[in-house]
């Protein structure tokens, strides 16, 4: 039976600031057999694409709270991926179906949990959105605009890390909605490609401006009907200045606090008592159910021509660490995908 | 026709911190003509019980952002209260009539905002209840608790400041619908009130805590599924650390924090987005439709012996400004009530 070498990029041990290069390692594993062994059934796969999240720095920290265990220092990380089938214990796969889920950073992974893969069925749309538009982070977006904000045509929306994986979603799901959006990022690039690729009305540069609650003002005259909090921190405060009544907040994620066990505070929440406000934490993972509705319209959407996914893929495994610690200081321009083999 | 003296409380002047006693002046004011004029829709009342609520710390501030306009300085407060109609112009009232809503802080009062005032119905119910258990505080417990935290049989439901007007109303309702109650105060007397009065399962003096996480986790050992906030401040950066995943938050008042210009920070909202958390600002304005409802629930509740209602009142207008002043430091014991007169 074939051996191969294994290449992996390994996890060190935790940490408490962001990611950097240096807490991932790359290193060539033991070698695999290239099997699926009887009676165990799992399957063995080649992964194609990986996907740098920025939740899985939660998963780098010594904190055991979380809605996901962390990694295991010394071991392999894990993730989304999309990865091709060659040899299979499971009735449900077979070698060369192209599947999308959780598996790990290295070139084979022997995948045990197979309930949550997925099979992708070809058509023309690229591989690689299986971990973005139509994977989690587009999926996180779906349900974040439409279950939690709830929104009505005509809502003034605010989107903070515009262009990232589940930004650019959300905007331009607004967008289709007939709402009016405006949407932050921290490079004039990003500011353009929110206003002249993906259709946001209005978009800033965040670095740029000295005063949070200023810049909104500028941009929502009249105040915030729905905030999509893909940052926390003092944005999330300079919003809650800046809402409505009655105005939602859909807190998707914290990538601005950097540091669980001293996390900057937010001091403008009595803004929820006087204006009414709502501010949901939510999860994708609890909306599983509406997992078929999200694929059909945002298939459809892409399909018509209606929305775009911008994507930043970094060539080979190798480039995992560097790429993944990217996303913390906003190197990435859309979605962060590793791209470790092409078939 | 007949003209009164009229004793009067007045607002000095803007403030930043809590209420002080010096921030209000007992005054006799003009005398008043004893008629509500012809062509006026107005109503001549005779204020019988006033009601001292938080919120009215936000009327004095110079902050015209909420709900509800500020107080103007050199003017006589305005508040709820328990009236009795002496003359009126409007189809709707006529002398004798008892009323509640919002009146002045004086003996007499020409309201000429009738559309909000309720006529009580003479029962064996206290009138004062009408400005609490049946009035603003009242509802606010029932729409907070009912509509806000949407709570199942079983749930564990921590309530703060859980001896005032609100919170003790909270923690019954809470009781009566099968759920694991624990309210927090501050003194060892309203302790005992919430354990052996007002049956709440458990309770605690906060002033005695040195660490609030501590102390939450002593009662609850598998988190908290609704908190009913009445403070703000660090008990809620304690409580976010120790809630159920999916759990709600009803935010009512921020009494802890003094100062709009330099709350607090909250440094643990990161548990909304990796817990799934609802927390929600309300006010029970929003839900009026729902009025007859709660004086139906609670008027049976009440007679039926299964809830009481603690008040704290103060006799004559002149102790207005210390029974105000003294909910900011926990004077009061439930409801604090200021009596003008009896009849």
């Amino acid at each position: 039976m074939a051996e191969v070498e294994n290449k992996q990029i390994i996890f060190k041990g935790y940490i408490e600031g962001n990611p950097r290069e240096t807490d991932m390692e790359f290193k060539v594993g033991k070698k695999m057999k290239m099997e699926a062994p009887k009676g165990s059934g799992s399957l063995l796969v080649k992964n194609l694409y990986l996907s740098c999240d920025p939740y899985m720095r939660g998963r780098m920290r010594n904190f055991h709270g979380s809605y996901i265990p962390p990694f295991v220092p010394g071991s392999v990380i894990e993730g989304f991926g999309v990865s091709k089938v060659l040899d299979s214990d499971s009735p449900k796969f077979k070698p060369g179906d192209i599947i999308s889920g959780f598996t790990c950073w290295e070139e084979y992974t022997l995948i045990h949990k197979t309930d949550q893969l997925r099979k992708i069925v070809a058509d023309d749309i690229p591989l690689s959105y299986h971990i973005g538009l139509l994977g989690m982070p587009g999926f996180t977006a779906y349900v974040g605009f439409y279950e939690v904000c709830k929104p009505k045509k005509g809502d003034c929306v605010f989107v903070s890390a515009a262009s990232g994986a589940v930004g650019q979603l959300v905007g331009q799901l607004a967008k289709l909605h007939g709402c009016y959006v405006v949407g932050s990022a921290g490079t004039n690039q990003k500011v353009e490609l929110l206003k002249n690729k993906l259709g946001f009305d209005e978009a800033f540069n965040y670095k740029e401006e000295a005063d949070f609650d200023a810049a909104l003002k500028r941009y929502f005259t009249n105040g915030i009907d729905i905030y999509f909090d893909n940052v926390g921190g003092s944005m999330l405060d300079a919003v809650l200045l800046n809402m409505k009544n009655h105005g939602k907040i859909a807190v998707c994620g914290m990538v601005s606090q950097q540091s669980l066990s001293q996390p900057q505070g937010i001091h403008n929440l009595f803004n929820l008592v006087i204006k009414s406000i709502t501010m949901k934490g939510f999860l994708q993972s609890d909306y599983l159910h509406l997992f078929p509705n999200f694929l059909e319209d945002v298939v459809r959407f892409y399909k018509q021509g209606k929305i775009i996914y911008l994507e930043d893929v970094n060539e080979g495994l190798e480039s995992g660490p560097v790429a993944f610690a990217g996303l913390f200081s906003g190197r990435n321009v859309g979605k962060q995908v590793i791209s470790v083999a092409r078939d």
